[in-house]
């Protein structure tokens, strides 16, 4: 603490990311990163970008981009906002559409992330208890003060919330606007942007860090009435008129455009998942029935935390959460079929199986 | 305007960064942007870096940028924050720094994006008039509310504070954080970060958007004493967990790795300013003597803004602020010596001369 710190980093609990690990041949399955690759594309466009003019400044519109996402789900680009990651796109939807003073609500396990802005922003909320079997209570979103925010596919837990409850959420707020915070919905049935045209209080958010396999490139994007989206360009340009660099304006608009590349790698997670979350039953594991890539999971008599620190020993990382209610669990993310049997194979020496 | 807009959507009054002009061949000197590429070694290690993982994500750390950037000033990788530009550098800062309440103090003419900053941010401020050379009145940043933040060299103005004014600033807010920003600064005299280790209060920010020829790039940073780092972190670790994505760490640090391109360019550039400056005098205009990689100057009889209008018909952009007490000035970004000729032979022949 120190007296040149304003009220509002005083009052901050920042977020801690997964941990990072340097040793060499590591199995790394705590960040949902993909393990694929990106596209061969985005390496060329990028390419193509580096040769061109880093000394000038990238476009402040990113019209392009804005335009070629918007066209996979049938949008104008004054229906998609593009940032600097979709954390960045939260922060500002935060800023945009939740009042201090007005309580929001998110569910009680979810993106760790959500009260993390709420606290910088001064904004108040309820957490809303899931049920015993961790789904959504959707009554309970209905009627907010404040708006809501919800990840579907839901973190950490990986269950998908069908769209009809999702729409029924944002039905039953319609002076508020409800986030749906979308990071692992290409691994799942379908995204909640096909009600977009439908419901003028309903964001969207994705990212090209997991099904895209950009993590380390920072693109993030939210789509929307252009007045929800109007919101978040003046707030933007009140923060930083250039918060995407020319590589990932290039790289992330060539993700988009190679669909064959993104719907192999995608089935191949999908496929791995399924075999893995079939393995980890046999294991003695409850596992949740995923729509993300990644599983939750907990076994019948080995604890989490336990199995979290022998597993990192072996040099497999996973995610544990020390909170309760979930505190049994581990979040593994789905990596290639080559890192998943080096996991599973660790796992069977620490339980002896 | 919507329901759906918090009031901090509605308090905004976004900045409107300089035009993008799509013509072929045109010369752009409005966006004081660099005209020579970055260090070819920028490249090398943004190629090396897309060769690996662009699936996983950066460092939210940024150690190895941060201890590259302070080794330059002498400083530790603790008393260095690094941000996605200055821009958002600068606003981080205006959280963690500055008080709704408190008013600050900037000069009345100055970086445009502080009043948006403030707005945004429900930050009260005073815009200190400069004296009638534009020059900053140093006592009058003495003793401020709620901090202090000024760009040197100034911009759009060009002109550069001794650094015993800015020291004197700094010294006479002791409870205040005094923010310099010095986007400018490697085309001119010295930078303030000499004094970090002197005031608690100082904070200095710094691009390689100019200078380091990256704006594409998109990284800014600030130095200063770790607890106000630490502050920067806070706010940053709040909002965005990776603001710098792969890419731009790596050519970043490769920028600031290759201290004798840097010299060249930032030496081509003064001495095409100094060069520019005489013959803009000779053509009749008054030019304040610059220590950036601009000049601010003003025609004694032809009007800036029919200047403005007809180099930008003749293909040659600058930038025109239409703001009571520089209004018969322009800005003009000093390019190649092949640029800048081409700016004054169409200048000649607009003023017949």
């Amino acid at each position: 603490m120190s007296k040149f710190w304003s009220t509002m980093v005083k009052r901050t609990e920042p977020y801690v990311p997964g941990e990072q690990d340097n040793r060499q041949d590591i199995v790394k399955l705590n960040t949902n990163e993909n393990p694929y690759p990106p596209s061969p594309k985005v390496q060329e466009a990028m390419l193509g970008e580096m040769k061109r003019s880093l000394q000038l400044y990238p476009s402040p519109t990113a019209d392009e981009l804005r335009t070629t996402i918007g066209r996979r789900y049938g949008l104008t680009k004054e229906e998609v906002f593009v940032g600097n990651g979709s954390d960045e796109v939260l922060a500002f939807s935060f800023m945009a559409f939740f009042e201090p003073g007005q309580p929001i609500r998110f569910p009680e396990v979810s993106y760790s992330f959500y009260p993390v802005y709420a606290k910088l922003f001064d904004i108040p909320y309820e957490e809303v208890p899931l049920s015993e079997d961790f789904t959504l209570q959707v009554e309970q979103f209905f009627q907010s003060k404040g708006g809501v925010i919800l990840p579907n596919p839901n973190a950490p837990t990986s269950l998908y919330a069908e769209l009809e409850h999702i729409e029924a959420i944002v039905k039953n707020n319609p002076d508020q606007v409800v986030i749906i915070d979308e990071a692992y919905i290409d691994f799942a049935i379908e995204s909640a942007a096909s009600l977009i045209r439908k419901y003028d209080n309903l964001l969207v958010v994705q990212t090209t860090s997991k099904s895209r396999s950009l993590a380390g490139l920072r693109v993030g994007f939210a789509m929307g009435n252009p007045a929800l989206i109007e919101a978040l360009i003046r707030i933007k340009d009140s923060f930083n008129s250039y918060t995407l660099d020319r590589l990932a304006l290039a790289g992330a608009k060539a993700a988009f455009e190679d669909e064959a590349y993104f719907k192999e790698s995608t089935e191949k997670i999908i496929a791995t998942r399924e075999r893995v979350s079939a393995t980890l039953e046999q294991l003695g594991f409850h596992v949740l029935p995923s729509q993300a890539n990644f599983v939750f999971a907990s076994h019948e008599t080995a604890s989490a935390e336990s199995l979290y620190k022998q597993l990192k020993e072996e040099g497999v990382l996973v995610r544990y959460f020390n909170k309760p209610g979930i505190d049994n669990y581990l979040r593994i993310t789905i990596g290639t079929d080559e890192q998943m049997e080096r996991f599973v194979g660790k796992l069977k020496e620490i339980l002896n199986q």
